[in-house]
């Protein structure tokens, strides 16, 4: 599937089947984020993959009672490490939530090529996500995602036209 | 172009054609910045694109002196605007930087597809270059780069292998 076709159609799904991931599906996701780019080229992520029933339904009530994610067959977890990555981005920041989000937007657009769903979730307990999980304190859990066959198709959200966000020569 | 396709040809490019960018691949480019999800879809983004040959000299300066920046007909600055962002992310952090990050590399991919070059530019003063383009006190600069078509073919940088930066249920 096209970039930009991937970009039209994704979307954020909340209801998925049981079905499992074949292994080359899943393959071709997982190299999308490996093959990320970083700064420094440093990597500073892991993606733990979430199979367990049990597992799957503890995370999603970490992620404020978003009961949803757990009928996927994975839930990701992305999570960065932020010792090991460049901390002078703009002279002002750690580079690791950026990093981590370029690796995590590859998996999305990867799993909508091959048909399957994603939803990012930024509304967790990060606490509660890495004592699940064993996440070491230095470790930053960034966001989370189902992973699976959707059993929905939602509309298009509304987006701002370009002329509110662009701009030419100045801000 | 496919997803994983542009995912593994994308190169950071240095060398820059001065070559004009036609509006209509432009316009695809920019279309995939402004499709990106965002937390809650408050698109909490705004980029700059920088034509003037004394300004991109000037911002190629502010950084670090990368003056090839200035090779390429365009220079996009992205910015974030964190007081229309979503605070609570992982209930620790600020969504502007996941945000902004997604739709830069949106467009980094979509340039890619199109046969454009790119180069993610993380080493900058942030505040020389919010001087440089007007940009208001409260907005962040989170990265910019080069817009063109390349001079030079570099060859894949490495990456870490999956069992690197993937676990199953724990960290």
């Amino acid at each position: 599937m096209d970039v930009l076709e991937a970009i039209r159609t994704r979307r954020s799904v909340r209801k998925y089947k049981p079905t499992p991931i074949p292994d080359d599906v899943l393959g071709r996701v997982l190299e999308a984020v490996r093959l990320a780019p970083s700064a420094k080229n440093f990597q500073p992520w892991k993606f733990i993959l979430i199979r367990d029933p049990e597992l799957k339904a503890k995370i999603a009530s970490a992620c404020v009672n978003q009961t949803f994610m757990a009928q996927a067959p994975v839930i990701v977890a992305a999570c960065g490490l932020p010792e090991k990555s460049y901390a002078g981005m703009g002279r002002y920041m750690s580079s690791w939530p950026v990093d981590v989000t370029i690796a995590f937007e590859h998996l999305v657009l990867q799993a909508q090529a091959e048909g399957l769903g994603t939803c990012w979730i930024g509304a967790f307990y990060e606490e509660e996500v890495k004592a699940l999980l064993g996440v070491p304190a230095a470790v930053r859990v960034l966001g989370l995602t189902p992973l699976g066959y959707p059993a929905e198709s939602p509309a298009a959200r509304p987006r701002k036209p370009l002329s509110e966000i662009i701009s030419a020569e100045k801000f």
